[in-house]
């Protein structure tokens, strides 16, 4: 039996195997994902990004026990910040939500680049695709919110929360301004701080100076202390009512039409650097370029406009 | 005279003309980029990076004052945490820096990814090229540090400052494990504050534990304390010390290489996916596969094989 094939039928060790291959870019990962992807689409998928320190795992890990309550499966995608350095995960599987390593209705999985050529939020989204397929009826896929590579794994989210901590200093309130235009709903966590009410009511005004659309959704900014699991209720609340506004209101076709074309032009742009780059290296044009380069004969763009041309010589351009 | 021409003989607006084309992602940035590359390599190029609110701008505030009294050109490029999401750097040029505004000597620009296929790491590199072109003895790219894009911009310096400060909390603690191994000198910003020192010598203890080979780098763990300008001539001092090293050790032919490549590919696989796109969009097959897509007909992976082995048929995969 494939591990496509096993995963379908909620074998959890396929999954994780699978989501290993995934990671390590081996190229039968991605006959497994063909296999699949006709049976996903069933998980509804939640972001949670915001800056470093803002208690992100910890409000994961309640919203976690909250499906939980409801009877839902939970998969969570953790995007450690270490990974790009490290490849590997620091705050890793193991010492995450230690509560919920019983339960088999609870899959977690941190997520590191290491090789992937497609990059983080390639490696994210098929792992939620996997989880998906797993049957996991939520899956929250938690990252640190700076920088395109996690703006484009939000992306993949139906629902975004965005996680606030107050007092962390001018950065962040210009994070904080960036980031109003992606969150669907604003936690400020830690609410216990000095100066909770105040992000509260700066992210509020902020929010209300945006022009959003007759009939568009209205982010509500909600507080919590993830620590000792208050607001959490009322949080999962919101975002389920966020899932039916956005199931009822037609925003999902045009969010499933953008998916789409996201994902084929990520995976076509992987795959022709791939085979040209197999191309220049066996006819040795790679390093004729490299060596040229080095020389200062020829710059990378002129270098890089005469193959392509060659490449794909019925292009209009 | 062409921008490119203008550049090369000093001028600070037609500089700064190129830099918003780039931006804008203009095509006819690439033909300006094609003559300015012949005349590059001079400039040295700094990186610093570190965790939103470890005080970087000020940072690099002190650092362009002190490179000025030495009596070189400094060009800034200041990467906004903010603008993957507005489209436009929120701590703009305008409020940087003010006290060099009237030196010819010194050119700061602010970057947003806006459309640039290329993303961060491309545009920044690109208007580092440009900034060297111009006579900067010395380029310094600020970024924040979390984020594959922050470390392929890291990647371009010589030279990286990792920037820390005490009492950030854990999920910093994990960054600075990670951070290791791309900064070449520590700095322990805001040393005034509690914790400064135990931060200074974890950093210092972490460092240790690094197996440097035989003739490599040592990094140093510095103090600053930027607000005040405490520290900042040590810590200039460390930069040209870790140039003279970098120089004469013959880092600098792998540094070249690595740099040239990774430039070559990035832009192969911009120019190829736009090539691929112009096509699919022409004749059509763009649209059938989305629809093909919506329906769950096709897997995107799947969608991909069939086109690209049309694309390049010559491929040995």
């Amino acid at each position: 039996m494939s591990l496509a094939e096993q995963v379908l039928e909620g074998n959890i060790r396929a999954a994780a195997r699978l989501m290993r291959d995934i990671d390590d870019g081996r190229p039968q990962a991605v006959d497994e994902l063909k296999c699949l992807y006709p049976h996903t689409g069933n998980a509804y998928i939640i972001g949670i990004t915001g800056p470093p320190g803002a208690g992100k795992s910890t409000l994961v890990d309640q919203l976690t026990a909250s499906f939980r309550k409801q009877g839902k499966k939970v998969g969570v995608v953790a995007i450690d910040p270490t990974s790009p350095f490290t490849g590997g995960a620091i705050l890793g599987d193991r010492i995450r939500m230690n509560r919920h390593s019983c339960d088999e209705g609870v899959f977690i999985r941190s997520l590191a680049t290491r090789g992937a050529l497609g990059g983080l939020s390639r490696s994210a989204s098929d792992v939620a695709l996997v989880m998906d397929a797993l049957g996991m009826d939520i899956v929250i896929i938690e990252t640190v919110g700076v920088g395109q590579d996690e703006v484009d794994i939000v992306k993949e989210a139906h629902t975004t929360c965005v996680v606030m901590v107050p007092g962390l200093g001018d950065d962040i309130q210009a994070i904080k301004a960036g980031i109003l235009e992606i969150g669907d709903i604003f936690v400020v966590n830690k609410a216990d701080r000095d100066g909770a009410d105040r992000t509260a009511r700066e992210l509020s005004t902020m929010l209300e100076m945006r022009h959003g659309a007759a009939g568009s959704w209205n982010p509500q900014v909600m507080k919590t202390e993830a620590q000792r699991g208050a607001g959490i209720d009322e949080l999962t609340s919101e975002i389920l009512a966020h899932r039916d506004f956005f199931l009822s209101s037609g925003t999902i076709d045009d969010f499933l039409h953008e998916r789409n074309q996201r994902h084929f032009i990520s995976i076509l742009r992987d795959t022709l650097l791939r085979k040209a780059l197999l191309l220049l290296t066996k006819d040795g044009t790679l390093e004729r370029v490299m060596t040229e380069m080095s020389g200062h004969h020829i710059d990378p763009y002129s270098a890089v406009e005469e193959i392509a041309s060659k490449m794909m010589p019925d292009s209009a351009d």
